[in-house]
C-alpha cells in the first residue's frame, strides 16, 4: 500500500540546487551575502539536523557567498556533525564563550566574503526570527559598517517554499505516519479515557508508526466541539458526545506533516455531524479549485465562501498555511495575505467552522500544489464523521 | 518509592512572587517595563504553556510594568488559554496580519506603561533570543523613541536562575521520569538494535512514564565511546563493546529534566569501564565540594582538577549548565563563565572524558544546589557501568 521509506538525507545535488536557486534570487535582490541562523535555514541549505537547537545556550551561523558553497560558523560541538554533511568550510569555536561568542569568527569571515560597499541580507520579516543575541548582532553591524545588513526574508521564503519531488516526498512519508497512528486511533482513544492519557498515547503511537520525534501534538475535546486548540491536555475524561480533535506536527528526516482528525465519542449530535459534513465539503471546494495563480487570500476566501453557502460560520484566524521543514511556514490564509501560490508549494487546507460560541470544529489537511491542482498528501480524512463506540 | 506528581501549575503566589523579584532587579537596573518574547520568559512569566510555539508564524510578547501585573499582548488564538492563567490584561490581534503583525497594539502598550524618558528592557545577551520579526523591533524602537530599549539579560536571568521550592518539586518530579525510563533500559536496549529503534524507544518509555512531551533526546553509541553527541540515530545496529549514552530533555507540565546514562552493550573494555569511574568520581567531588559562593568557572575547574588527577583528559566544552523551563539554562560551567552560583540554582553537572582521539564518555546529574550544597534530583547513576547482556 504505501511507499517504501525515502532515503535519509538529501544527495549534495539537491543543496546544490537549492544554492543556485538562493544565489540567483541574492543577484535579483542585490544582497553579497546571505546570513542565516535559524534552524530551519540552516537545515535547508546543509543538510545539518540535530535536536541540539532546543539548547538556547549557543548561536549558529551559515552564510551563503554571491557564488560558492555555504560557509559553516558554528560551536565546535556540531564540527562533527556539520563535517558529515556537504558542507567543506566549517568555522567553529568553542562554544559558550562570554566575551566573544563566535562574533569575531563570523565578523571576520563576511568581511572575506562581503565587499565594503556590499549588503548582507538577513531574515528580518514576518515568520522569521534572529536566533542570536540582539547585542551581539547590534555589535557586527558596527563592526562590518559601512557593509549594510538589509532583509531577505522574500529572498528566503521564495526559495523555500517551493519544494523538490525529493522534499515532497519526504512529507508524503511523514503524513503517512500520521496517518497510521490516526488510523489505530481505537487504540488509545475512547469513552473515560483522559486527555492526557490520549495524547501522550497518541505521542507513542506516531513513534511506533515511525516518527522520529514527535515536536508538535495539540487537540481539543468537549460536547459537541471543542474551544481552545493550543492548550495542553488536562486531566478531564472523554464522555460520550464529546468531539476529539488530534492533530500533530510529527517528524521523519526533518521534515513535518501538519493534519488534524476529529472522532466523536460514543455518540455525536447532529450539529457535531453537520460542521463535520460543512468543513468536509468546503475542503473538497478547494481541493479541486485551488491551482498556480491563486493568492494565499483566495484560499480564504474559497473557504469562507463554501462554508458561508452551507450556512456555517467560518472560524477567525488562518484557515492553512504552509509547511516544510517547520510545523508551519508562510504563507498564512488569511483575508490579508497577498502571497501568490505557486506549483511546488506544501499546503495544509485547515477550516474551521464555530458551532456555537467558543464550540468549535477544525478539519486538515496537507497537500502538495500541482500545475494541475491540489495533490493530496495526507490520506482523506473519512467522509463522515467517525463516532468510537 | 517516589514523590506523588506535583499539582499542574501554579498558585498565583508562585508568579507574584516572580513578578515581584522582577520588579525589584528593574528598579535597580532603571528599566521601566520589560518586554519578553520568549516561550521561556512568557511561561515564566505568566503560567501559559502550549507546545504552539512550534509555530513560527506569530510573535507573543508579555510587558512587566515597575509595578502591578504582566500584560499580554498576544494572537487572538492564545486569548481563550492565556485567560487561563493569572493574568487579566490580555490585549490580543488577529494574526497574522502581515502589515501590522501586533506592533501598533504592542506599540501603544508600551508607551501606555512608559514614560517617554524611561527605558524598556529586553534581554539582548548571550543565551537570549528576540522571538519576533528584526524589522518590527527596529520599528518599533523608532516608534517609541525617546524612550531607549536596553539590555536587561541581568535582570531576568538573575530571577529566572534562583528556583522556588515548587519549581525543584517539579523538576525533581520530570527526573524521576527519566529514572524510571532509564531503569527499563533492557526493554529497549540491546545487541542487535538498531541505534534509530532504540532512540525511538527511548522516547516512547519516557511518555509511558509520564512525561508530557520529549523535546530532546541525543545520544551516541560506539566501539568503548562514543564521537557526536548531537547527530539523530542512524540505522547502524548495537553491537558488542559499544558504549550507548542516552541523553534526555523530557518535559512535566513545562519543566525539563536534562541527563544522561551510559551502558555497554554485551561486554565492556577496561578503558570505557576506567573512564566510567573517573567520571563517577569526579562527579561525586563535585556533589561533595561545590557549595554556594563559587562561580561556573570554578566547577568548570573541580572536574578538570579531578579529572586530570586521575589521569584522565577532560573533554572540551561546558562541563554542566543551568536547568529549568529550557533544555539548558545559563550559566555554563567552561572556564569563561565567572557567573556567582547561589542557592536555588538547578544545575546539570556533566563532565566528559576524552577516551582516545574523538571517542568519548559524558555522565550527567540534575541536582539543586542548597546553603549546604548539592541535592540529588536524579537519581545517582550505578557506581559502576552498567553491562547489557
Amino acid at each position: 500500500m504505501s511507499e517504501p521509506m525515502p532515503a535519509r538525507g538529501f544527495p549534495p545535488a539537491e543543496f546544490q540546487t537549492r544554492i543556485t536557486r538562493l544565489q540567483t534570487a541574492m543577484a535579483h535582490a542585490g544582497h553579497s551575502a546571505l546570513l542565516l541562523t535559524s534552524s530551519a535555514d540552516i537545515f535547508y541549505t546543509t543538510g545539518f539536523l540535530t535536536r541540539f537547537w532546543e539548547s538556547p545556550a549557543r548561536p549558529w551561523f551559515v552564510l551563503i557567498p554571491a557564488t560558492g558553497t555555504p560557509i559553516a560558523v558554528i560551536p565546535a560541538i556540531g564540527a562533527d556533525l556539520m563535517g558529515k554533511t556537504w558542507i567543506t568550510d566549517i568555522r567553529t569555536w568553542d562554544a559558550p564563550f562570554p566575551e566573544d561568542d563566535g562574533l569575531s569568527l563570523l565578523s571576520d569571515t563576511l568581511a572575506e566574503i562581503v565587499p565594503e560597499t556590499g549588503t548582507i541580507g538577513l531574515p528580518m520579516g514576518l515568520e522569521t526570527q534572529l536566533r542570536m543575541p540582539l547585542a551581539d548582532y547590534t555589535k557586527i553591524t558596527q563592526t562590518l559598517a559601512p557593509r549594510r545588513f538589509v532583509d531577505a526574508t522574500d529572498t528566503v521564503q521564495r526559495t523555500r517554499e517551493i519544494k523538490s519531488e525529493v522534499e515532497i516526498r519526504k512529507i508524503r512519508a511523514t503524513c503517512a505516519v500520521a496517518d497510521r497512528a490516526f488510523a489505530r486511533i481505537s487504540d488509545y482513544a475512547a469513552e473515560g479515557r483522559s486527555h492526557a492519557q490520549v495524547f501522550r498515547d497518541f505521542q507513542r503511537v506516531l513513534l511506533e508508526e515511525g516518527a522520529d520525534w514527535v515536536s508538535y501534538t495539540a487537540g481539543g475535546a468537549g460536547q459537541g466541539g471543542y474551544g481552545d486548540v493550543i492548550s495542553p491536555a488536562g486531566d478531564q475524561k472523554l464522555i460520550a458526545g464529546d468531539i476529539l480533535m488530534l492533530d500533530t506536527g510529527a517528524v521523519l528526516d526533518g521534515y513535518f506533516c501538519d493534519f488534524d482528525r476529529n472522532f466523536a465519542i460514543t455518540r455525536a449530535d447532529d450539529a457535531a455531524k453537520r460542521a463535520y459534513d460543512q468543513l468536509y465539503q468546503a475542503t473538497d471546494h478547494v481541493l479541486a479549485t485551488l491551482r498556480p495563480g491563486h493568492r494565499a487570500c483566495d484560499v480564504h476566501a474559497m473557504f469562507a465562501q463554501s462554508l458561508t453557502a452551507q450556512g456555517a460560520t467560518p472560524g477567525a484566524g488562518r484557515l492553512g498555511h504552509g509547511l516544510g521543514v517547520t510545523l508551519t511556514e508562510w504563507p498564512s490564509f488569511t483575508p490579508h495575505d497577498t502571497t501568490e501560490l505557486r506549483a511546488g508549494m506544501v499546503l495544509t487546507l485547515e477550516p474551521g467552522v464555530e458551532i456555537a460560541p467558543g464550540r468549535f470544529q477544525v478539519h486538515e489537511e496537507n497537500i502538495v500544489l500541482r500545475a494541475h491542482g491540489c495533490e493530496l498528501l495526507s490520506t482523506r480524512a473519512p467522509a463522515a464523521l467517525p463516532i468510537l463506540r
